[in-house]
């Protein structure tokens, strides 16, 4: 049987039944909860019944094996706390129709994967961290969650089933579809979207530290005020970044904390974090010099110390060329003139997987660019046209 | 005997007896709090030693009258959860030594008092606020406390002790003596400042309703940040007040909360206090009108809602001319060169009493402008020099 968009959507919305929050089409399905490795069992079993060879290592990543060698298509079928129904699962689902169609036609092996806690309920995309070796299995097993379950004592749940970890030169390369979860497509009126690079990230916790003191008595200009340092180096990051942003450049200040936090105290602590996303290593390290900058300004013209954390985050991955041709291809082929090459701001399993073999990555549109949410949401004629574009591409490999 | 300055240094050191923090000069002296009773209960013997006949009113406020009709001197005895030794105690105890010194010399009539919950443990001034019938005792009793406690239950504590309020036409003027909690006067090198006025308070609580989403998928240009519509709020009126400002004008920002205040998330929802203060009421009108046009303006541009709550405060209240007066001839007197008119930035009960009868304040210097902190201080000599001007004014009425 060729490829199957009914079977397709039915798996789809099955795999959604578990963890069904109520609310539309959401879903709770946290990595390692009951649900989550009850959603798994059954996506193994539509594997066996499609012919593959299903395979659980021991993070929990589930591999469907359509043989010896072949290509690897897949995602995650874990969610956020308050999670989508498509976001992951629509990666793991559209592998295992294009797998199954090949077996059923005699067509060249294809693989699907299942990745673990890639929404990082422990980590940050925990189970491909860990299968690329990012992170060690040891390492990984003493994250914990927020209620303070470690990993190591999560994934004991599903010790039972799990066997080695697989070797990567199993695979010949690595193409994942999955929604855009931002508005981008949605708004240009697209319906496949080539994934170029996906962003890298730096984030930084700053503390601004001024002096306490009443609001009544202590003049302005003898104020040392961490929220007004606080908005000031905002604006001023403001201006210094728009100058080196792309379009797809981003940065966030999200997270802030005032201390004492009285209306009637000129406040004298001020916690924050800055966040940063582009494609291109040295433009991430420019704005870290940017910001390091602006903090020795603020700090002499506030009268205030700024003291910068360690800066962690990732590194940006480029996707591969070749896939990408493949992907392009097709996308011409059945979406004439409605495809269009764009970077990830999100990160995804890619990411990691793309350090140990080729990778790629296929987006759909998000309806409204919401995601994340409950109304997470895909037009069916979209999913679909994702789903034929990626077999074609993965044929033509 | 004349006025005796070790005196009133030792019944000012012995006050700070209860509730000793144990940290510098500090005091942990809530209003009703049992040490506040205490301390309210060694008072009363001090004045009745002093010839004074006690009083103690259903709110809790503590007379010490020196004839029928008076002058009244005094300040409040309770203090701030983390309170100096200081603020408040000082002018209850100028003017027990003040009337002290007049019984024993045979000196005009001269009444202490010492107001109950100045430093807002339930409310604002609660104690003179109800005396000078701002507000109803029965009001007072449903304000509670941070844990929940009504000032009704806590003023039972007292209630054995209670009599009626006294009335207002006992007394010809009130004066209070206290520290400037502000660096004014340590900068300037003076000893005595007369004030002026004591500013009004403005205070509004502000939510600004933006758009939660990704920080990594969602476009600069597409975001509906509410910290970026605070930020900018707050710059704005920055520029703005300062257009209208005195040098006495102040407006903070001290609270502000996130949602979900999350680094990777472009924060939907900011909620945020701004005080302004200013001794003139046609000025904290028009702070108000620049405020809601600036609001207005904010939530255009970055396409965010901006709901104001409702506008509280407190009026200016100016003090009366011929006490001023009297207090500037003292001052001239006895620390020639070495005193200034200024304006109270803090809050007072002389505002409340000014609106029943003619009242001044006597500023000393605060030692590098600290105060509602443990290691707030005054030099000894400006303690004495205060007290000094204060009874050479009282004497001169």
């Amino acid at each position: 049987m060729p490829l199957n968009p009914d079977r397709f959507l039915d798996d789809l919305h099955r795999l959604r039944s578990f963890g069904a929050s109520g609310e539309g089409k959401g879903v709770v399905r946290p990595a390692f909860s009951a649900v989550d490795i009850a959603a798994r069992r059954w996506l193994a079993s539509r594997m066996e019944e499609a012919g593959l060879k299903t395979h659980f290592d021991p993070i929990g990543n589930l591999f469907g094996l359509g043989g010896e060698k072949s290509l690897l298509i897949g995602s995650h079928s874990d969610s956020q706390p308050e999670g989508g129904w498509l976001d992951g699962a629509l990666g793991v689902v559209a592998g295992l129709e294009i797998a199954r169609a090949a077996k059923e036609t005699g067509g060249p092996a294809i693989s699907v994967v299942n990745f673990q806690d890639e929404e990082g309920r422990f980590g940050i995309l925990t189970g491909s961290d860990v299968w690329t070796g990012s992170i060690s299995l040891a390492e990984a097993d003493m994250f914990t969650d927020t209620d303070g379950l470690a990993l190591g004592a999560a994934r004991s749940r599903m010790a039972g089933r799990a066997r080695e970890f697989l070797p990567h030169d199993m695979f010949t390369g690595f193409i994942e579809m999955h929604i855009e979860q931002g508005p981008g497509m949605d708004v240009s009126g697209d319906q496949i979207g080539i994934v170029s690079d996906i962003v890298g990230i730096r984030e930084v916790r700053i503390q601004i530290t001024g002096r306490q003191n009443h609001a009544g008595t202590t003049p302005m200009a003898l104020r040392q005020d961490a929220f007004q340092a606080l908005s000031t180096f905002n604006q001023r990051i403001n201006e210094r970044f728009s100058v080196v942003a792309t379009p797809a450049t981003v940065w966030t200040l999200g997270h802030a904390e005032l201390s004492p936090n009285a209306s009637s105290v000129v406040p004298g602590l001020a916690r924050f974090s800055m966040q940063w996303r582009d494609g291109d290593p040295a433009r991430l390290i420019y704005m870290e010099t940017i910001l390091r900058e602006v903090a020795e300004e603020v700090a002499l013209e506030k009268q205030v110390t700024i003291e910068l954390g360690e800066v962690g985050g990732i590194e940006p991955a480029a996707m591969d060329t070749r896939l990408k041709a493949a992907l392009r291809e097709a996308a011409e082929d059945l979406a004439p003139g409605k495809w269009l090459d764009l970077p990830s701001g999100a990160l995804h399993d890619a990411a990691n997987v793309s350090r140990v073999m080729p990778s790629a990555m296929l987006f759909v549109p998000s309806i409204g660019g919401i995601s994340h949410a409950f109304d997470e949401d895909t037009k069916e004629t979209d999913l679909v046209k994702g789903l034929e574009v990626l077999n074609q591409a993965a044929l033509s490999l």
